[in-house]
């Protein structure tokens, strides 16, 4: 029987220069005899698979197998009966690809899920084992992955959360590495440049990549579109490098444990052959996203010895499998005894849970004193000024911005800065790096313990959008603080200016977008962006100053009366007979009154209808939003933005007011008034339709 | 009076390893002591500019004014009178926030425009000097930059663009270079990564990025959020790097020989002071976004020595300025004497003239075969067989992909691969670098002579947003070929499906969004694609199989006759009264045929419309769009992607079939019924609301 053998030991934490006790985790040490089947374990299977769904990636998981089964087996600290135990080593498949890796290695180690059916269904509806790794189709899978480079840039959120939640509550909590692999894909990706700069610069040392160095990617060789030196660009960058032959388990072993005993983030270059065992394919590009054909596994199986039928796992090695996850198992138990004599329980344990009902009393406060004590600020301004009372109230709120900190005023006196030197900030200064941020920001929320909102600039939304879509697929509760939102920005010009990016986030599914049109509207969308720990959010936020137009009525405001809550709602009824309603959102809203109030005093009834969110106003009742936007009236949009989109409110027969080319460079309220937001060129707009 | 004094020398192009004549371009060399006025003078302009404005961004052009002033007196070829001279060499201000130092070089310099009066009226309405640097504003401008990284990410392009035309037609009439000013956080994005990385690997001699090495970011000093070693990344990735005092004319002289000799494109970091000049704000960050203030600029003054007005140039400075471009005037004149000479006159003035003529000629006989045996393929690889005749017929058309060859289909026999050994070749590898990729091209289209088109995978849109955003607001006819379009790409997964990209890039103002149905469409869409110099399209394409739909009237085919460009038309007519109109795109225009051959089998007439292109459809005359699309029908809209869009031709009583949700993996027919895309699911809607 296999069986721990390594004494306990105390290992140096070289990224504090500390003394760690390490005796909670004693993993396997198997020789590399039995590791051999093993690692051909997960060849067998990721070969099956593909070849029965005829679809997918062998290539990756035949060349990593072994270097997997070492860290499975010799380092990674996880226990199979509790996949969401707080203190469990992160291993992110950063090469999505290779999904069949992940798959394998959770059914060999004896996750209650996927089952050999569910690997037999590979790529086939309902299946667990989707193409790429879905967190939240498996437990196990730490973060979605396949768009490339992404998985490692949430890596590196991981490895942030791990350190703050280390330095807040200590070792006997919170103790764990992250493990990465990555292909050359995600080496090459541009994010690679900002994560890896972000974990180098916060000096991540219990972050650890494990680099298939295949030399392969899907067109060719690598040296067909890269020359670079990737060890001498990741030490340019602050990390530790070594490197090993990814079929040598021995030396596999020396480097894993030189990774972890280096104080920097490591890359371990792991020198493999992709797809191999398949013998006549094995090192090109045929055997990266095909199947390998009945001929190919055939052969591929005599190379490895491997005699089991397809799907099938020899007992004596699936045993030795079942065992890996036994150090881990005993370690969770150790911890969890920690954890019930600790001190910090509680405080550890609400880290942990859901914030939402932290949200509402946090800060009604702050709005019933905006009811009695109006405030014409930017919402950007009050984006800032609710976050004071939630940060301060709310540990779990990380933020920070791209190089964007006073525009996007995202820091609070209760957010001081994440440092190499000091983890229990809770402020990051990301640098340049709008997708690096955004990914980590997905790492940060999927490790838990921490909900993260970072600021850029709404149009950079453009150079994180993946990622965008990652929280939303991954169902993570990150906020994006999006400022400067419209040609409202002014002179920084069309380059800067977003147009149709409030219309493009909100086609994005499961992501609520929020343009709130005034200080209360702000706290409010606030409140509600951290009360769906499911769905992401952007806030969509000005530069521009706004007059405060609610505060009647919200005197004694709690989350149960939160207007924003609507999606869109009346903001004011017509008092003439209704014949137009002027539907607008953010900075808008204050045009669509003044319009309203030109209307009616023509006699027009006007209703002004604001639109913080149009994700939650579909969400609404049909009768509440027949109501809202009754079919008898004319309906008006009023955003300055793309008026594609619109029409799902105002019909083929209403009036979208918008800008649908670039913007312009100019102070903004000529802007304004050259693209025609003004009640003097919209008001005849709406009179002649009316009249036609 | 300043005289080029540099005798007629020969260098020597490490790139080629070949000798060059230099002899057609003689730089100036002047004495510091007449170079810092000149600088100065930048710095006037700048700072004044900027109070004026009360808006923008003085540290960056005051900082690099003395490495600028080296640039454009002793290096940059250039003549004021031509600006778009073919073999200028081209300078970009990737820090494109600092656009002060190009509008003051262009004035100073002599060219037409801007005017003093144009930099008196700096980010304001209607002044060329916008807030950041539009290509469409200003010659000289020779790419917009502002959105951070893509500047020295288009160099790349300009820069290849450069040795591909070298190779074709030699150094008599291609031989230039590409000079790019770049920040701290141009060098943190990720797409430095992609573009350095491509431009090492084409060993881009010619290439050389002055690095404003100021230590300074908007949000404090640089070490704040990076710790890098750049100049050891950038040695990794292929550069050759050197440094200078940045303000230090003979050292800066050195570095930019010393960058110019090397045969690997060159990085100089510039160290400098950013706001230098104003003495109690350089240094800092204070200075990076924001007017100095009148104090400070009065500071600055008695600092500089200047006394001159606001906006006015002593006329002895002015004097030496307008002498810099005269060596690249007469570069000029003589390389229009080659020109004339040459054997190759002809074909080098088609190569840069428009290809629109030579379009559909190219690609008719193709059609007209098309139309008399029709041919079931998915339009990806339609897309390659149009580019068969096409890329044959037209040298211009240089192709590539991000890693996705065979996938995108985007070779042909008439594109051999780029390389740094033979840079003749029309196909770039361009390696797992979607947004570097995109940037590349938006570079070779704006350097002229070329028209790129790439490759990658609809989703991956995400990765190279902004840059497609830029390849529109620059007026480019940039070509993405964005595969894998919809569910329809199956086993891969959500991650991979594009759900909402096909609506979310109908929103970028000016570019053209296409969705064919079929073999035919697919080559009317690129004829379309090739004939909108100024408007950048996108092709989203299958890559699943789809049946050939037209062909009925299309044998005698021309661009006069391209149907698909109404954007919309009617594929099929009702036979019956006309109750339904079925408007689809790509894939499901086959499903809105056999839908609308139940209905019509039940008596209920429906006519179908093929819109491969919202953007060209809007543009038609009302009647058309009227007669397409009658209020008198119920309008039933199908495609594969966001309904979010779609009420702009439905209207809130039609009916949008698509997916609001993300996919999910499986294979591609389960999927198309598991998300509802057949007659089965559709029709019964559509009766039920013809009898609601």
């Amino acid at each position: 029987m296999a069986r721990p053998s390594e004494p306990s030991r105390v290992g140096r934490d070289g990224a504090r220069g500390r003394l760690l006790k390490q005796e909670n985790f004693v993993p396997m040490s198997l020789e590399p005899a039995r590791l051999q089947p093993m690692a051909n374990a997960i060849r067998a299977l990721s070969m099956d698979a593909v070849e029965a769904a005829n679809s997918g990636h062998p290539g990756m998981p035949m060349g990593m197998a072994d270097v997997a089964t070492v860290l499975f087996t010799g380092h990674l600290k996880f226990d199979p009966t509790a996949p969401d135990w707080a203190d469990r080593d992160r291993f992110i498949l950063s090469a999505g690809h290779g999904s069949m890796l992940i798959y394998s290695l959770l059914y060999l180690t004896g996750y209650a899920a996927p089952t050999i059916d569910d690997i037999r269904n590979f790529r086939k509806l309902g299946s667990p084992c989707a193409g790429h790794p879905e967190n939240f189709l498996l437990d196990g899978v730490e973060c979605t992955t396949g768009p490339l480079g992404q998985g490692l840039a949430m890596a590196v959120g991981m490895a942030m959360a791990e350190r703050h939640l280390n330095a807040v509550y200590g070792d006997d909590l919170v103790d764990h590495r992250t493990w990465v692999i990555a292909g050359d894909g995600c080496l090459m990706e541009g994010i690679n440049h900002e994560a890896i700069g972000l974990a180098g610069h916060l000096k991540l040392g219990r972050l650890n990549v494990l680099w298939d160095d295949n030399r392969i990617t899907i067109d060719g060789a690598t040296d067909l579109s890269s020359s670079e030196d990737i060890k001498a660009r990741y030490i340019a960058t602050g990390w530790h490098v070594t490197e090993c032959d990814g079929h040598d388990f021995a030396d596999i072993e020396r480097a894993l444990q030189e990774a972890k005993a280096d104080p920097r983030p490591s890359l371990v270059a792991c020198r493999t052959l992709i797809g191999k065992g398949a013998p006549n394919k094995q090192g090109t590009s045929g055997v990266h996203g095909a199947a390998l054909g009945g001929a190919e596994v055939a052969a591929a199986r005599e190379t490895l010895g491997w005699t089991a039928e397809p799907f099938v796992i020899p007992s004596e090695i699936l045993a030795d499998w079942r065992l890996a996850g036994e150090p881990g198992r005993a370690a969770h138990g150790a911890w969890a005894g920690r954890l019930e004599a600790s001190e910090k329980k509680g405080d550890f344990t609400s880290q942990m849970a859901p914030i939402g009902s932290l949200v509402g009393p946090a800060i009604a406060g702050y709005i019933d004193d905006l009811a009695r004590n109006p405030k014409t600020v930017a919402t950007r301004k009050a984006s800032e000024m609710a976050l004071g009372p939630l940060t301060a109230a709310i540990p779990q709120l990380v933020g920070g911005s791209a190089d964007l900190t006073g525009s996007n005023n995202t820091k609070t006196p209760s957010t001081l800065p994440m440092t190499a030197e000091d983890y229990s900030g809770r402020y990051v200064y990301y640098g340049i790096r709008e997708f690096g941020m955004a990914a980590a920001m997905n790492g940060m929320a999927l490790h838990g313990g921490i909900v993260p909102y970072g600021g850029t600039f709404l149009i950079f939304s453009d150079y994180c959008r993946n990622a965008i879509r990652l929280s939303a697929l991954q169902q993570t509760g990150v906020v994006y603080v999006m400022t400067h939102d419209s040609i409202g920005l002014g002179e920084d010009g069309p380059t800067h200016q977003p147009v149709e990016h409030v219309m493009s986030l909100r086609l994005i599914p499961n992501l609520n977008v929020y343009r709130p049109a005034d200080v209360i509207e702000t706290a409010e969308c606030w409140a509600l962006a951290l009360t769906t720990p499911e769905t992401p959010s952007v806030l969509c936020l000005t530069r521009q100053n706004l007059p405060q137009l609610r505060g009647k009525g919200d005197e004694n405001w709690s989350q149960a009366n939160n207007r924003s809550a609507q999606g869109g709602y009346r903001l004011r009824e017509a008092t003439a007979a209704r014949k137009v309603v002027i539907v607008a959102t953010g900075s808008e809203v204050e045009l669509a009154m003044t319009c309203a109030d030109e209307l009616e005093a023509q006699g027009i009834g006007a209703d002004v209808v604001s639109m913080p969110c149009a994700e939650l106003f579909d969400a609404q009742p049909e009768a509440y939003k027949a109501d809202v936007l009754p079919t008898d009236a004319l309906i008006v949009s009023i955003e300055a933005g793309s008026t594609l989109g619109w029409e799902r409110y105002t019909g083929r027969s209403g009036i979208n007011i918008g800008i649908d080319t670039f913007g312009a460079s100019a102070p903004a309220e000529d802007l304004f008034a050259h693209f025609g937001f003004t009640a003097e060129a919209i008001v005849p707009q709406i009179l002649n339709k009316l009249n036609a």
